[in-house]
C-alpha cells in the first residue's frame, strides 16, 4: 500500500475527527512514514458511559475510529467499530433492559475497559492512546488533542445535549441552536501535540474534512492551540468538508443549514479564515474560486470524494505534493 | 423436571453460596414451588473490577452462579459463567495486556454492566437481583444476604487477600491463616431476608453445602442475621459440604486444613453449633455419627454428592422429606 515518491523531505500534522477525518488520516499513513506523520484528533465526543457513579466506561469514539482505521481493522460495513465485532453483551443487556443505545462490540469493549482502567491508574489519555496503538501494532503517532475533558455540547431545540445524545441517540434529529465546548480553560496543550506543532521541520498541517463545528472546533478551542495555529497559516491546508454544498456523510450540511450557515465552500473559508493557509476544495466547487479571493487564501481544488483506498491515497498525495 | 408429591405445607429458605449452594438450591427449585424457596445468597465475594477511579464493575460471583444455575443457563464445562459464552472481550483485552485473571464471558457482562448502572442509580442490590432474575425468566426468589457491602478478606501467608484474589487470582494456594468479613457493623437485615426467615409458615432452613468459612459465614455475619437464625434452629438443616473428610470442590478441606481443624464433620457440628438443629451428613460418614453426639443435634444421613441434576433433587427431596 505504501506509495513511492520522495516524500522524506515532508512533515506532516493532521487535525482529524470523525469517520471523513479517519479516511484522509489512513491515506496519509499510505503515503508518509511513522517518523513523518502525526495525527492529532477531537476527543469532543469523549464521554462516560454505562455509569457506574460518576464515572464509566471512557468512549473516546473518534480516537477510536482513527486507531481502527488506521490499524485496518476497522468495521467498513457499519461505518464505525471493529471489523469481525460481535454484539453478545449488548444483546444480553438488551433483555435486561439496559442502555443500549451506544452499541458497544464486544471486542470494542475491551478497548473501553483498558483506556479506563489505565486512566484511573494515573495515566494521560495520550499514554492510553500510545499502549493501544502499539497493541494494535499502529506505527504512526496518534495524538489526543489534550489529555483533559473538553466536550462538547450540542444546543438544540430540544434543549443542550452531551455530543454522543445529539449524534447517537437522537441521530441528529433536533434541529441545532449552536455548539458549547466545556471546560477548554482548564485544557492544556499536551507536550506531545505542542512539540508536533512547534517542529521545524513541520511541513503540512492539514485540517481534515472532517465537521468543522463537531470534529475540529473542539481540537481548536484546546487552550494555547489556536493561537499556535495562527503563528502557522502557511503550513495550514483546510480539506472542505462540502462537495457540491452538501456534506458526504453526517451532519454538516444539515447543521450549516439550522445555524443559517450558507452551505458553500466560502463559509468554510469563513470559518477558518483566521488559520488559513491553503483551502482545497473538491474539483466540482472549482466555480465557487472566486467567492473565495477575499479570503486572501490559496486554493486549491482536487478530487476529494473519498470511496475507494485509492481515493483516500489519491487526496493525501494531491495535498502532499500539489500540482 | 417438577417432582410430583404433596408439598404443599412446606416453605423453604436455602443460605447458598457457590457451586455446590447452587446446585441444592437448583434441586430445591425443582421439587418446591416459587412460593415455598427463598434463597438467600453470600455477597461476601462480591468485587469491584476493571476498576474505573473508585468503583468498576460490580461483581456478584455467588449470586450469579445461583440466578445462571435456576436459569437453566449456566455453563456445565466450565462450572462458573453462562453456557454458551464467547470471549472476545476478554481476548481483546489480553491483546492489551489488561486485566483478565477474572474471566467476564460476552453475555456475562451484560450482567455486571446492568446491575453496577441500576445500583449506581441508587437501587438496592436486592432490587437489581430481582430485576435480573425476572429477565432471566426465574420465578423462585433470589435474595442477595444484604444489600450493604460485607466483603470477605482471606488472611494468607502472603498477606490479606481480596476473596476473588485468593481464590481465583491466586487460585486458593497461599496458606489461609484467617478469615475477615469487612462491614459487617453497617450491614442490615434486608426487609425481603427478615420477612423471608420471620414467616411462620417456614419449615426449613437449609444451609446449602457450601464453604462453611468462605460461603456460609459471610451470610452469617449480617447484622442480626445469626441472631435470628438462632431463635430458629429446630428449622435449620445443615448439609455437610464434607464427604469422607474431603470437600466436593473448592478449598474447604485446605483451609480447614490449614486453620488446624479437623475434616469430618464434627467440625462442621461445632461451626454451626449455636445454630443446629439437623446436621445432614453423607451416608459414607454415617461412622461419625457417635461423635456428634455432643452437640445434642439431629442427624440425618443420606447421599449428599450431587453428579446429576437426579442427585440434585433426590438430595432436596431428602432434606424435605427426611425417611
Amino acid at each position: 500500500m505504501k506509495s513511492g515518491g520522495n516524500t522524506a523531505e515532508k512533515k506532516v500534522v493532521a487535525l482529524c475527527g470523525g469517520v471523513g477525518g479517519a479516511k484522509l488520516a489512513w491515506g496519509l499513513a499510505q503515503v508518509l512514514s511513522p517518523e513523518q506523520l502525526t495525527l492529532i484528533v477531537n476527543t469532543g465526543d469523549d464521554f462516560s458511559h454505562l455509569g457506574f457513579g460518576k464515572t464509566g466506561l471512557h468512549i473516546s469514539p473518534d480516537l477510536d475510529t482513527v486507531m481502527y482505521t488506521l490499524a485496518n481493522r476497522n468495521n467498513r460495513e457499519l461505518g464505525w467499530g471493529l471489523q469481525g465485532e460481535t454484539w453478545q453483551c449488548m444483546n444480553a443487556l438488551e433483555n435486561f433492559g439496559g442502555d443500549t443505545w451506544f452499541r458497544l462490540g464486544d471486542k470494542d469493549l475491551a478497548t473501553h475497559f483498558f483506556r479506563t482502567q489505565q486512566l484511573a491508574q494515573g495515566k494521560t489519555l495520550t499514554q492510553v492512546t500510545a499502549e493501544l496503538c502499539t497493541a494494535l501494532n499502529i506505527a504512526h503517532r496518534i495524538l489526543p488533542m489534550c489529555n483533559e475533558p473538553l466536550p462538547t455540547l450540542v444546543d438544540t431545540e430540544k434543549g443542550t445535549l452531551a455530543f454522543q445524545h445529539y449524534f447517537v441517540r437522537e441521530q441528529c434529529k433536533p434541529v441545532v441552536r449552536g455548539v458549547q465546548h466545556l471546560g477548554a480553560e482548564n485544557s492544556t496543550l499536551s507536550h506531545e501535540v505542542r512539540a508536533a506543532l512547534q517542529d521545524e521541520a513541520l511541513t503540512h498541517i492539514i485540517i481534515c474534512p472532517s465537521n468543522p463545528l463537531l470534529s475540529i472546533a473542539p481540537i481548536l478551542t484546546v487552550s494555547g492551540l489556536r493561537e499556535l495555529l495562527q503563528t502557522l497559516r502557511k503550513k495550514i491546508i483546510v480539506v472542505s468538508p462540502l462537495i457540491g454544498g452538501q456534506a458526504v456523510k453526517g451532519p454538516t450540511a444539515k447543521m450549516l443549514r439550522e445555524l443559517n450557515i450558507a452551505t458553500h465552500t466560502a463559509s468554510i473559508a469563513h470559518f477558518y479564515q483566521d488559520l488559513l493557509g491553503t483551502l482545497l476544495i473538491d474539483d466540482s466547487d472549482a466555480h465557487e474560486a472566486d467567492t473565495l479571493q477575499q479570503y486572501n487564501i490559496r486554493v486549491q481544488t482536487s478530487k476529494t470524494l473519498m470511496q475507494t483506498d485509492a481515493d483516500k491515497i489519491a487526496l493525501a498525495r494531491a495535498i502532499i505534493y500539489p500540482l
